[in-house]
């Protein structure tokens, strides 16, 4: 059955984009190095060699992605094909009234995010689905509905703006991390622990 | 000249202490190996090797410390002799009423952060000075008096509590971290890049 991940970068001080939604300090990681790793929608990243066996380990294993109404808006629903082309599923209140790739692989869920990770699990068979949105990741965190977190900890303090881990209802132990350092970035994988 | 360094176990979502300022939870790689690290008080530690040798080298460069008058309450001024066995300077607004180890190395420093700055920086020497308070480790950073941040980082998502980082006035770029995997901590010591 599918791992539902949460995958993001995150500044030592909790945040995962700057107050005005940039991620660009942050991602930089992406771009600072020489190894060329391609994902399956033709987009390049040029990474540290650590950081791109980690990205191609991730990426082989993705099956579906799981993100929210506000990353799909402010990427235009990434022009109807995302980054890894793999089948996207949207947590939304309403469906968009005009969306121009009717043939694109997005599922817009409109009845929770327990139904989301149930509909994106199913398509994502034995590979992992991972979840693209804080506010995503802390509702299944508070479902019990995520098995992990990929941090990839970039060395800065924001000292503001939006934190991946806010409104959690309680405490939550996870695994002893696999740790990968790259360039510019840690990664760290931890699994949650179930109670 | 004594570098500045903030020293602190975090969870992964940046508390040092829960809401009840309770600290067991992250303190628990203190206790949960088989080497026995002891300090210079006479406090003996049972850690991991990673951990017990990352403690050796911190506890032999350090020089000095500098704590915030309410952790110098809560441990009822550690009876007047801190596991560290450093001079120890607690910034505070008044010096306590009633003090009864006025020999030990205690100063308290009424004339602000910059001032026990100075002082534990000349006391310390070639060694470092450790910073074990959030509010002093924030107010150095916004300062610019802090020259490292000693993050051990443990496996548990704490969801409320006391940060590590909050009311920072600015961006501040780390370099690369130094990892030590120890047994449910991740250690990562960051130098502060100055601008």
């Amino acid at each position: 059955m599918a791992d539902v991940i949460a995958n993001m970068s995150m500044s030592l001080d909790g945040f995962v984009a700057d107050p005005e939604d940039r991620v660009d300090r942050l991602f930089e990681w992406y771009g600072n190095g020489d190894v060329e790793v391609s994902t399956a929608a033709g987009a390049v990243f040029t990474t540290s060699e650590p950081s791109a066996k980690m990205l191609r380990a991730v990426m082989e294993n993705l099956g579906a992605l799981i993100t929210g109404r506000r990353l799909f808006d402010l990427t235009d629903g990434w022009g109807g094909m995302h980054p890894m082309a793999v089948p996207v599923f949207v947590v939304t209140h309403e469906e968009p009234a005009h969306w121009p790739h009717p043939d694109a692989p997005f599922t817009f869920v409109t009845d929770g995010i327990a139904s989301a990770v149930e509909q994106a699990k199913k398509v994502a068979g034995d590979k992992h689905v991972a979840v693209a949105s804080t506010t995503i990741a802390q509702q299944c965190l508070n479902l019990g509905l995520l098995d992990g977190v990929q941090v990839d900890l970039v060395p800065v303090l924001l000292g503001s703006g939006v934190r991946l881990f806010d409104h959690l209802d309680a405490v939550t132990e996870l695994t002893e991390p696999e740790v990968t350092e790259g360039t510019r970035v840690t990664h760290l994988f931890y699994r949650v622990k179930r109670a």
